[in-house]
C-alpha cells in the first residue's frame, strides 16, 4: 500500500515534488505573480518545500524573479515577485510521420509560439527521421528566438500503434518498437527534456480537440481518411489510449467480415475500402483516372459519376461505424480530417445524416461533425498535450498552468 | 485564468483542501500511522495547514488519534499518533431501480462491509423508493454496527439516462429530472453527506471493474442483458459519461435502422432484438411457452431448438456490435452481466469468438469475454466508486487513500 505502483520512494517523491510544482504554477497563473509569502499562504505549503520547489522551477525556467512594490513599512525593501515565464517553459511537439516531419511549440499558456516541417524521401531509415527531427527542432528554435530556452518536455507522435508501460516507455521487443525507443531516448538527450510518445493520429485527435474543429469540446471522435484511414478519441477530456495503445484504430474496424484481407492480418477493414488509395483505384476500374487526393477532390466538385460513387460509397460505410461509435462515445464532436472533408454534399453532410439516425434522440441532439481545421500541424501540436500528467484532464485551462 | 471553472475562490480553496486532505490520507496508507510531526515532512505541508486538514479529518472520523510510543529524551511523553480508520470513513452506494433498492457500504480500504436489498412493489413513486433507500441504510448500517459512522459519501444509481453538470447536479426541467433531483437531495440531506448520481448500469461497469469479474482491468467494455440491455464503458480507470450522459448506452445502438421502433424514439435498437422480454417472445412463436429468463436458461440447457435459437441469435447479433466497439475500446476484458451470461456455448462463447474475429490481431490477444461476477451489487458498489473526484483514476489503491 506504501508503494502501489511499485516504483520504489524515489518515484513516489517525484511525483509528489511534481504535484507541488503544479499548485505552485496553478497559483502563478495570474497577472503579476506573487511573494514566496504569498505563495505560501496560496499553496498551504511550507516555506522550507516552497522554497525549493521554486527553486526548481527557477532553474528549469519554468518562472521568473521579478522585483515588486515596496513593502509597507520595511524602509523601502522590495518583495521579489515569482512569475510564471510564458517563453521559459516552452513545451515541443513533433510529428514524425512516413515523410515529414512535423514541429510545434507552444507557451506555458498553451499559446502556439512557432511550427514548422520538413519534408523527408519516402520511408527513410529512422535514423534519419531522428536526425530531421532534431534539426528542425534547433531550426524552428533559431528562427523564432526560441533557441535558450531548454523545453520543458517533448512529445513525439509516431506512425503505427503504440504501446506503452505505465512509465510511459515504448512495450515490445521487435525490430521497429526497438528503433521507435531509440528516436524517444535520441531526442530526450538531444535536449535534456522529458519525452512522451504515442500514435500520431491520436495526437492530432488532442490536437484537434484542444486547438482545431473540437476547440473546447471535451468529447471528440476523429477520424482521419487519407492515405490510410486512423482516428482517436477524446473522452472527458482524456485521450482513450486502451489496452494496447490500439483505441481509436478505427482504419481496422471490420467492414465486413469476409472482406479482402488487409496487412493488418485480418479482413475487409474499413481502410481497405476508404482509403485514398482504394478510392482512386475505385474510379480506374469505372474508367477515371485520378491521380492523387488532390485529382479526386476535383471530379467530384467537377460532379464525374465515378468519382462521386467511390466518394459517396465511402462516405456511407464511414458514416455507418462512425454513427455506431458517436451512440456509444455520446461525443460533443465528430471531427473528420483528411482531404475530403472539405466535400460537404457527398461526403461530410452524408456521415452527419447518418449520425444524427444512430443518435439516442431521447437525450438530446447528435453531435456536430464537422471538418478538421488544423490538419498538418493537429499531430505535432497534441503531442505537446500528451507532456501533460495522465492524471489530469487535457484542457488549454489546464496547460496554462504548467 | 485565475478561476477556469467560473465557480468562485471558495470552490478553489475547496478543491485545494480536499487536495491536501487527500495527500494526508494517502500518507496514512500505511499501519501504524505518523505523527503529526513526521506527516508534515512525509506531506510538505506547513504546520499549521497541516493541524487544520488533521483536525477537518478528526471532526469527519475519517482518522484517529491514537497514543503512541515514548519520544526519546521527553521523559516519557508519548507523541499522539494519527492513523486512518477505516470504519470511519464509509462510503455508501445504492442502486434505486425500478423494483429492488440494493445497498453497499465500503470502508477507506476499499473493502465491502455490508450489501443489503429491499424489494419494492413494481414502478412505485419515486417518494416511496427514497423512502425505502433511506430506510435500508439505516437497516444494514444497524443490523452491521455501523450505525454511528458518518458516512464520507453516499453515491446513487438511478435506471436511464443522468446527465451532470460540472459541479455533479442533474441537468433538465422535465418531471423525471425534478423527481431524480429530489432522490439526490433527499438522501444526501438525511445523512448530511456529501451524493452523486449517476446512471446505475454505468455503476455496475465501475463495480465489475472495481471488486468484480474485471477486478484489477483499466478498460471494460461492460453490457448486461436482462429486462433492458444496458452497459458502461471503462477507459483506463474511469467511467465514460460522454457528452449527455449517454456513453455506454449500448442497448440503443441501432442494429437495424429499418427495424421496429423503439421506445426510446429511434428504430431498431439492439435492446429490441436481444432483450430477455424479446427472446422470450421469440420463444413463443416458436411455440416454447417461457415465462422468464431462468426458464429461459433451462429451456436452452435441455438443448430446446427453439429456446437455444433465440439466444444465439441474441448473442450473434450482440457479439457483432460488441466485437466492433472492443476493436475501438482495446479493452482489457469485456464483461456480460445478466442471466444468460452463465450460458457458455449458446452464448458466451459466441460472443467471445466474435470479438476474436473483429480485434486487431497484430497488436496482441483479443480482450478476455467474461460473465459478470457481482450480478446484484455490482450497481451499489459501483456507486461507491463514484463519489471519487473525477481527476482521479478510479481504483481500488486509490479508494483505499481516501
Amino acid at each position: 500500500m506504501d508503494d502501489p505502483r511499485g516504483d520504489g520512494r524515489g518515484a513516489a517523491l517525484k511525483r509528489l515534488r511534481r504535484s507541488h510544482q503544479d499548485t505552485v504554477l496553478a497559483a502563478l497563473a495570474r497577472p503579476g505573480g506573487l511573494s514566496r509569502a504569498e505563495l505560501a499562504e496560496h499553496t498551504g505549503l511550507s516555506r522550507s518545500t516552497l522554497y525549493t520547489i521554486v527553486g526548481d522551477l527557477l532553474a528549469d525556467g519554468a518562472v521568473l524573479e521579478v522585483p515588486g512594490s515596496a513593502v509597507p513599512g520595511s524602509r523601502g525593501r522590495r518583495a521579489t515577485r515569482i512569475t510564471a515565464n510564458p517563453r521559459g517553459a516552452v513545451r515541443i511537439g513533433l510529428d514524425i510521420g512516413r515523410s515529414r516531419v512535423h514541429v510545434a511549440f507552444v507557451d506555458t499558456a498553451g499559446r502556439r509560439l512557432a511550427t514548422g516541417t520538413r519534408q523527408l524521401p519516402p520511408l527513410p531509415h529512422w535514423n534519419r527521421r531522428t536526425d530531421a527531427a532534431i534539426g528542425l527542432i534547433r531550426k524552428v528554435a533559431a528562427d523564432h528566438d526560441l533557441s535558450a530556452a531548454a523545453p520543458r518536455g517533448i512529445g513525439i507522435g509516431l506512425p503505427g500503434p503504440v504501446h506503452l508501460d505505465e512509465r510511459g516507455r515504448i512495450l515490445g521487443e521487435d525490430t521497429r518498437i526497438r528503433q521507435l525507443r531509440r528516436v524517444q531516448d535520441r531526442i530526450g538527450e538531444a535536449f535534456g527534456a522529458p519525452t512522451a510518445v504515442g500514435n500520431n493520429t491520436r495526437y492530432a485527435a488532442l490536437g484537434e480537440a484542444l486547438w482545431g474543429g473540437a476547440r473546447g469540446a471535451e468529447n471528440v471522435l476523429y477520424i482521419r481518411v487519407s492515405d490510410a484511414v486512423g482516428g482517436g478519441i477524446v473522452c472527458q477530456g482524456r485521450l482513450l489510449t486502451g489496452r494496447r495503445g490500439a483505441a481509436g484504430e478505427l482504419g481496422h474496424l471490420v467492414a465486413d467480415p469476409a472482406g479482402p484481407p488487409c496487412y493488418c492480418g485480418g479482413s475487409g477493414c474499413l481502410e481497405t475500402y476508404t482509403a485514398i488509395p482504394a478510392l482512386l483505384e475505385q474510379c480506374r476500374e469505372n474508367g477515371l483516372t485520378v491521380a492523387d487526393a488532390a485529382d479526386l477532390v476535383r471530379a467530384v466538385r467537377a460532379e464525374d459519376p465515378a468519382a462521386c460513387r467511390a466518394v459517396t460509397g465511402a462516405a456511407d460505410l464511414l458514416g455507418a461505424h462512425l454513427a455506431r461509435l458517436a451512440a456509444v462515445f455520446d461525443p460533443d464532436q465528430v471531427i473528420v480530417g483528411g482531404p475530403l472533408a472539405g466535400l460537404d454534399r457527398d461526403f461530410l453532410a452524408r456521415i452527419r445524416s447518418l449520425v444524427r439516425v444512430h443518435c439516442l434522440a431521447s437525450v438530446g441532439e447528435p453531435p456536430e461533425v464537422r471538418a478538421a481545421e488544423l490538419d498538418d500541424d493537429a499531430g505535432a501540436l497534441g503531442a505537446v498535450a500528451a507532456l501533460e500528467r495522465g492524471s489530469e484532464p487535457l484542457s488549454v485551462a489546464n496547460l496554462q498552468a504548467r
